[in-house]
């Protein structure tokens, strides 16, 4: 009995991408920056790697670079704005993930305005992301499936906000998208959204740990140094081929198996909105069926009487791991508000839990779940 | 016929390295910031290998944090300077990976003055160190293992003199060691050391690539932002558990078998030394027998008539891979202008490349490259 239900903190590494790793790291051993056989062996297979994320997200190549992961994927852009000359004004999504909202007090002291986008129920309103828009604006963060509720943002329609924004001003606005949760979730297609910039992080699709994507059509975007030039000056530091190798291989098994694995989620999601209602559980994320805007990959519920960790606690004891909002959330002293800015009441926020499904996750464990928080909650 | 000969360039990873990747991203999927029990064994796992290569390492584990690499390690510190409210003059070694050195612009457009060290013949000055230290110096940037030469920086003399103008002012200066060349090289204690932080790169220690470390124990330090908060808030993003497993398996490695890799360097090193000049080579690295000061792993030589890159590739159409100066040069289109500025004459400069050897390197592989490079210069 048991299962492993916190999928958006971490999926387990696919065999596909384990064994590109291994076979990467024996076969390509040279530096991909070197200029003997060795290096441009490596080179060429960091090549054909790039034209394949490419290939599979809807960009150009040259537009893709190979990242840490999704933090730095942010950062990236984040420490851009850092070296404006003349800030402007930031508008982050109340929505985002902690790589990005925790830049907010930074982004003060080097001058930028931050103002943040209400989301009631876990949306970006487009609305209010009209009236916060100002001639000074220059960036907007936003989050295409959100890590908590799984809502998914109307990225596209955000964007053509922004654009219809700045053919107002004559400056221009680059939007970034957190499309951590995205991959493998929901179809991606960046040409087709028109966003500037794109954050990625394999290890959420079954791809190894420390390495993402940047996808960036900014040429005026920069990184705080270029150190040895990698990346285009973008992301210094050795490339690193194995986990490149072993994200490329999760990334196509993700994007190819997104309808199937869509599928079986819809299903455990149904599953479990009815019987954890029935159990007494409120639904916080918004149903799929009403909006088409939730990633069914991600159910958020609350009980409103068993504080969110310690029901995390009492079903690990059972081996059933869901979590508690998001597992960056867990190191931070000063815990991000999260649900209550959302537009969620302090007892729902503080009684939430997050249940994350992947492709693993099969309908029995889904069962056994919500039996066992069924059993949690009648007992306490 | 053939040979590796770019270890200070990548190493390849060694088959315990691999190994500890692949059981540990199998054994321990969970994120190590969750709650839950596969999160919490993650975390405990994670807390292992933080202790252990604190212990190989020579400093206290709290001030061990795990990286993506050399260039994140140095970056850490370099980005932390960039939020000092007064800047200062900030000392960097002519001797500086582009890791360091690339962060000059940026460092003066953030109100630093950024005073280069000389280093002649690749040896960083402590005269002069002594010299260009002011009341406003706040940090100082050493290599420990030059990349290039080889060169062995005496960094607790450098330490001795930055402590010894500190007590004078009451001024603290932070202290960093790029020791990215040094690890498995020459012996390692960071406390024995007194610098205030150090770099280190696996992927130069038959570890993983994306993966290093950041020993730091001056708790003004901060990352711009502490994103998810992970490694103390001072490098936010998921742990890499599986590369960290690697890291240390081969760390501990690299120091057990130290002496014995040495030994078979010094070997390769003096033959090579022999050979070359006699086939009418100059060698740029300082022979360790007269300074005690230089790795063998390490050998710059230069033909005087053929240009680096032009030898690099010929030797690299017979099988062997050495390197005009460093991989990571070779990306920029303004090359760091390198041997030149240690006090070699451009022509030096021009037709210098670098051997390095590493624990598989043969001698019989050696006395091939050696006898290739003298055919080549002979025909050339």
């Amino acid at each position: 009995m048991g299962g492993y239900f916190d999928w958006a903190a971490t999926s387990p590494i696919c065999d596909e991408a384990l064994r590109a790793y291994a076979q990467t790291a024996v076969t390509y051993p040279g530096n991909p920056s070197a200029v003997h056989n060795a290096g441009r062996q490596a080179a060429a297979c960091l090549k054909g790697f790039r034209e394949r994320c490419a290939s599979v997200l809807g960009c150009r190549p040259e537009n893709l670079y190979f990242t840490s992961g999704g933090t730095e994927s942010d950062s990236i852009v984040l420490n851009s704005a850092l070296q404006v000359l003349s800030p402007g004004q930031i508008i982050i999504s109340k929505s985002e993930h902690p790589a990005i909202r925790q830049y907010a007090p930074v982004l003060r002291r080097f001058g930028w305005q931050v103002t943040e986008l209400p989301c009631p129920g876990g949306f970006a309103s487009l609305k209010q992301l009209k009236k916060l828009l100002t001639p000074d604006t220059r960036f907007v963060f936003l989050m295409s499936v959100n890590n908590i509720l799984g809502t998914i943002q109307d990225i596209a329609g955000a964007v053509e906000v922004c654009r219809d924004y700045s053919t107002s001003t004559g400056r221009p606005i680059h939007v970034h998208v957190d499309a951590v949760q995205a991959v493998g979730k929901i179809p991606l297609d960046f040409s087709g959204l028109k966003a500037d910039s794109m954050a990625f992080s394999a290890h959420k699709f079954m791809g190894p740990r420390g390495c993402g994507i940047l996808i960036n059509t900014d040429s005026s975007l920069s990184a705080l140094s270029v150190g040895g030039g990698q990346e285009s000056g973008l992301r210094p530091g050795t490339e690193n081929l194995p986990a490149i190798a072993a994200m490329t291989a999760a990334l196509e098994k993700a994007v190819a198996e997104l309808d199937e694995n869509r599928q079986r989620a819809t299903e455990l999601n149904a599953y479990a909105r009815d019987s954890l209602t029935q159990a007494g559980f409120e639904i916080l994320s918004p149903a799929d069926s009403d909006t088409g805007r939730c990633s069914p990959f991600i159910l958020n519920v609350c009980s409103n009487s068993i504080p969110s960790e310690v029901l995390v606690r009492m079903l690990s004891d059972l081996g059933f791991y869901i979590s508690a909002g998001s597992a960056c959330n867990n190191n931070s002293r000063k815990k991000t508000p999260g649900l209550t800015e959302l537009g969620f009441r302090p007892t729902q926020a503080a009684t939430s839990v997050r249940i994350s499904t992947g492709p693993l996750t099969t309908m029995q464990q889904m069962q056994e779940l919500c039996s066992a928080m069924a059993d949690c909650l009648k007992g306490f």
